[in-house]
């Protein structure tokens, strides 16, 4: 087998996170980092031994050992970084959310196409451990027909109106920050189409919702109840629910335990490594790169697309449309 | 201070509860309990030494020494059985909810006022001492400003088309029996008018809630995300998160215990009594119908009638139009 070498465009502390994980990962490493600050792409790359590091993202993209770009940017960022990309004829695993809008995606689809290179939303938390214990779970009926799914996932975040999370003008809000983890885990979990849904949301003075209630019918019949908030530490547990019992998942997003409880027993895993758990998804797109696969089929585009749209369509029911709209 | 003489109106479960928390009960006792079944009243009055039983509604309301009837038939009966009771001129308390709809309450409520007489919700939750602590706790304003509330209560109930959780004629569903519970809860934490609702419920061949997802903005900006179910073992804890901590409550509606997290740190409350749950209420009863009061301050009728139209509301929404209707 071959090894595939990444790139990494930013050097903040996803980008930090991504790049310790390494040395848990098979068939790939990390060959250059960089970042508009040299500064910190340098120190980043001094602290992980990796080979190479840029003051600048059109430098590390000439770059012709590069196979993969991991673009760890904020995602107001990812539209412009994902074409940056393409451009050099590199491959692609861009942050969650993938885009800020469906119809940046549709663009970023349709130039992967074209140029016959790999695009894969960073969605790391289908390919964890613990969550894929819990499938494995769901799939052997171990709680029966699902009825109910809970999550949230809310933290107090940095309140300035300019600041990231705050700012509609970089796409701020706790729903494309980190509401789509409930939403993916429900999607996950539900396996369904989505018959309805339904939020309620309390909003800043920014206009961007601080935090979000979020309900879906899916065809199947199973309900979720999701929520996220970037003003209130939540409890950030999922919670499955069926009919003959229950599943348990604190910090579902990149859980390392998982508990079922069905009838008076329970059954648990945990996930020993000291990972972030963000290698199982870089391995898996080295698999799909050294396959000469052009798309994740545990995280195809299309879900990725589904999974924006319906951040679209919750957006408009909340009343926040971003000024770049 | 004088004594309240009380009667019992039913014969099941909850009147069992009910008569047994008279051992903690203040200023009042259980005189009389009947059933349309004599066995049952008999023998329910046999095993907590009430003085008489009767095998007749009628019979019991006509005994002069009993001051007030509680109501512990199924919900479908609540509002002929408080008519009773008036007819009698007796004071009232009755099981929730009180009524299947408004217009059967704003009824009751013209009675009640026509002949003086005391009428109250026994909604018990609200006089219990682990929910007045939590109600402290957030007064004290320990957690800040609320910003998500959650509550659900779900068991796997009798599926028995004709039974009483699964009969659309006999009022059946989970919002009816169980739902109300959550409802008050997010009623009492949040302390604001509804601002909007919505709900998603997955229905019975019956045409009944088998599961409802509920979700509440409220007037002040707290959010509330509620569910039932009957079909669904659920884990029926109440969750207040603010913007400072949180507060924990399992089994909220008979719960007899709390917990306020803040900052690392949490203090806890243990109510160590035996007693069910039901003795607060019966002697905030009693403290009322002493002091000539023909109406609870607790709970208000205007309160209940909110409740009750708010489950109106909710049932419009699911489609759910009982037969009787």
């Amino acid at each position: 087998m071959g090894t595939i070498n990444w790139g990494i465009l930013g050097a903040g502390k996803i980008a930090e996170k991504f790049v310790s994980d390494f040395a848990f990962v098979e068939n790939g490493k990390v060959v250059a980092v960089a970042s508009r600050d040299i500064q910190k792409s340098s120190g980043l790359a001094a602290k992980y031994r990796v080979q190479k590091s840029y003051g600048s993202y059109h430098e590390m993209l000439k770059d012709p050992t590069i196979d993969v770009v991991y673009i760890a940017t904020p995602h107001n960022f990812h539209f412009e970084h994902t074409l940056m990309c393409f451009e050099y004829g590199k491959h692609v695993l861009c942050e969650k959310p993938i885009t800020v809008n469906a119809q940046q995606l549709r663009i970023l689809i349709t130039k992967a196409n074209e140029k016959n290179l790999f695009l894969m939303e960073a969605l790391w938390t289908a390919f964890i451990p613990s969550i894929r214990q819990m499938m494995d779970w769901i799939s052997e009926n171990r709680i029966g027909k699902i009825t109910l799914i809970q999550a949230e996932f809310g933290f107090i975040g940095n309140a300035d109106p300019n600041g990231r999370l705050y700012n509609p003008g970089l796409a701020g809000g706790a729903l494309l920050d980190i509401g789509i983890y409930p939403l993916t885990f429900a999607q996950m979990v539900a396996q369904s189409e989505i018959e309805s849904f339904q939020v309620q949301a309390v909003k800043s003075a920014t206009g961007i919702d601080v935090t979000n209630a979020i309900q879906i019918k899916y065809a199947n019949g199973t309900i979720a109840q999701l929520a996220s908030s970037v003003t209130t530490s939540l409890q950030n547990r999922g919670m499955v629910y069926g009919e003959h019992g229950r599943i348990e998942i604190p910090e579902f997003w990149k859980s390392k335990k998982v508990d079922v409880f069905t009838n008076g027993a329970s059954e648990g895993f945990v996930d020993g490594t000291s990972s972030w758990g963000y290698c199982h998804e870089a391995s898996h797109v080295n698999e799909m790169l050294l396959a000469k696969k052009h798309e994740s089929h545990v995280m195809p585009l299309s879900r990725s697309l589904q999974m924006v749209e319906l951040m679209d369509a919750l957006r408009n029911e909340m009343g926040i449309i971003y000024p770049f709209e």
